[in-house]
């Protein structure tokens, strides 16, 4: 390549760039025919033509340069995305267009800079009808009901559909539906649990599309319900004369192998059947208890305990709080992700921790981490939130701004914990070859807090 | 008054409003000086000096008025207030001004454009050093340091101290505190439960500014630690030889009566100490468990109980989480408010109730505002937390914008529900007369969320 021919090229960026920040749409698309390479070249500091565009509020250049797939996480020298530009310059038309994730995240509220996920184990599908957990006769009549599905877990481990294609990595899981008729001995077994979850959402049609008519003759949409029980697999699959099934092992892999609607209802069930198989027994004073609400209480049966008087929370399933943060460093341009022996070996993830007694959201997150990184943090930020049925947390992500920076781990806690630029997040999480670390599977919140950060302002 | 009278001092508002609405701060000062019940006044569409000055961005004249005494709450016929009018019209700087609340809110991060309160029960003084909890030698050494703080609880009643004065409605209630000498034979009580709370923060110099040498010679700030039994409060007084004492009764009323640092101390010994009294069998195997790790933990004398392998939940303080959550009708100038039974008469509050296993928080907020009112509910928005420790919740505050409008009560929950518009909300915040119902008090996130939704973008 000879001087001139550099300089051709050169000067064809500039007229490239030069066409974006002035929002000349036609010339931009021209130029593109011509020379499609020229998309993601870079001018002066770093600055591509998407960031110019956006820098000038140009909404159409953006759109075309992002139709024809330019790269919208590169960044300048300064570390901004062409999004952190828009929203820097207060084109707001383009950093929501540019900050929309391609997953499905919507807006919360107008007047929320956040983009909220829905993240995997969230979807409800399923209206909990909480009411009707003390109505002993409907409940029965909705047992019996032909219509109604039933989902088995053997020691909580759901029965799921095999089929060949299942050897490979990415395969969809599903869960085995049950009718009655199916399961109306192993209800009878005294060390069966049967939890109540509801009834399909009328407004969402679910794959079992069929409905029972009720005295009145309104239709009501099928019941769902889960069965726990401790036997074994093998007899619980003979029992069920189900070939293609199996119980998968490994709760932290297989659970997140469903789809999104299956994984709501999953989560639910889960977690009541956990709190279930722990809390046998009345914890103020130690007798037995019986299952009553549809799954959703465990009354004690000594009837001196204190616990038969006035409202406990003995009596009602676990929910544990976990607050979960993705740090950023002052800069703004370097989160900090530490690691577990447990991880598999490159993975770094978010920090976390459980909140404590009398402890607020955003100072559990200031606690969690400096205990296990000694980084101190100030402003705090919810993002969003995952149930994690294992055995029935409440995840809560944050996104949580260091005021300090020296790193001292807790090895109790986490083998290593270190800050990692953006542009090497960006590149993990894109998986560009060489990614610097693996992130957590996109199933999980730390994924997405990641993720939010990524196509958040940089001005943090 | 005459019709030219009238008519003169129309022509002053009609100048002076006009003056806001160019910026003429010279002009606006000088009228107020001759007039200044100007300051208030409106004009078309009920617009004062303050909205047109805040359309227009004049920040000097937003600023003078708001010194000169003028009412930032006022409405205009579209109900917006001076802060929804410069959201709006994006000036930023003042709307942060003008939204900044009186008591003590700060912003979270930039790019929020909420902000975030620090709610009663949610400071925190203490360092709880979690990582000490199992250092039996140094938590045995603090125990009987003459420096170290006791804090006494009968039933889960605080000793507080009394005097003349907390006759009188609003006075502040102190909690009594302990050196190791006046409680050195309750500790060997078998009945007593010992909690370390942890030590002052070194950067918050307490009350307590005594500190111990380390055998290094560094200085170690205090450790606080909470005393929990069931002796009867008149035995304990006269154990203690305290003469001005008491325990107060109730606690809904009388532990919203602590300052800010001493709240959040209650907060933190209340719930574990609930948590101590309500969970002294192992609720996997039926047995006694015993206190350890500073209070933190329970553990199974059976040597064969489950418990005892792996990490299980069983064996940890429970935190239950709850919404709450003030749901903003869908023409944003209306909120619904609900009223319980036992609630004082003419009190209404935010609709609130636990989260379910395998529930989003942002589900739960629709789950339950449907169940107790009708009202269908859209996007959620986190706004603050507060921990509630009767016995143990964490209270998690969401502003949520309805999609439906029609009310119907769940008369199991809540006696009456209603859509409240925004200047009768207003006026019973600022209690001014009559007001159309009476607020939560200021110590409860539903106060801090009502206030929160009267600072905030109508455009919802
Ligand atoms: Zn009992
Ligand atoms: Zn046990």
């Amino acid at each position: 390549m000879t001087s001139l021919q550099l300089s051709a090229k050169e000067e064809m960026v500039e007229r490239f760039l030069d066409a974006a920040a002035q929002g000349d749409l036609t010339q931009v698309s021209m130029l593109l025919s011509h020379a499609p390479s020229l998309i993601n070249q870079t001018g002066y500091s770093g600055w591509t033509a998407l960031m110019l565009a956006a820098r000038n509020g140009h909404y159409h250049v953006v759109k075309a340069l992002l139709s024809d797939g330019c790269d919208k996480f590169s960044v300048n020298s300064s570390s901004q995305t062409a999004f952190d530009i828009a929203k820097f310059w207060g084109h707001r038309h383009i950093s929501d267009f540019l900050g929309r994730t391609d997953d499905g995240c919507q807006r919360v509220l107008p007047g929320s800079d956040l983009n909220q996920c829905e993240n995997y184990f969230s979807r409800e599908t399923l209206d909990r009808l909480s009411e009707k957990r003390t109505d002993k006769v409907w409940l029965e009549a909705r047992q019996s009901d032909p219509d109604t599905v039933y989902l088995l877990f053997s020691n909580l481990s759901p029965m799921v559909s095999s089929s060949q294609e299942d050897d490979n990595a990415g395969a969809e899981t599903k869960l085995c539906r049950f009718r009655y008729e199916a399961v109306k001995d192993l209800l009878q077994e005294p060390a069966t649990v049967l939890i109540f979850l509801g009834v399909e959402k009328r407004n969402k049609p679910s794959s079992s599309s069929s409905s029972s008519q009720t005295e009145e003759g309104v239709q009501e949409p099928p019941a769902w319900f889960a069965i726990g029980t401790d036997e074994d697999a093998a007899g619980l699959l003979k029992r069920c004369r189900e070939k293609n099934c199996s119980f998968p092992k490994s709760p932290n892999r297989d659970l997140l192998k469903f789809n999104e609607e299956e994984a709501g209802v999953v989560a639910q069930a889960r977690s009541v059947l956990a709190w279930h198989s722990r809390y046998s027994f009345c914890p103020t004073c130690g007798s037995s208890t019986k299952l009553e609400e549809g799954g959703y209480k465990r009354g004690c049966l000594n009837s001196d305990c204190r616990s038969l008087k006035g409202v406990h929370n003995t009596c009602y399933p676990r929910v544990d709080p976990v607050v979960i943060m993705l740090v950023i460093h002052p800069d703004g341009n370097q989160c900090l992700l530490g690691r577990k022996k447990i991880f598999p070996a490159g993975m770094f993830s978010c920090l976390a921790g459980f909140v404590e007694p009398g402890e607020a959201i955003e100072e559990a997150v200031r606690r969690e981490v400096e205990e296990e990184s000694g980084v101190k943090v100030g402003p705090v930020q919810y993002v969003s939130c995952q149930p994690w049925p294992m055995p029935s947390n409440i995840m809560i992500g944050c996104l949580a701004v260091a005021i300090s920076t020296d790193i001292k781990v807790d090895e109790n806690e986490i083998e290593e914990a270190r800050w990692f630029p953006r542009q090497q997040v960006i590149d993990s999480l894109l998986r560009r070859a060489p990614p610097a670390f693996t992130v957590p599977p996109r199933q999980t919140i730390a994924h997405q807090l990641i993720r939010h950060w990524i196509g958040m302002n940089s001005n943090l």
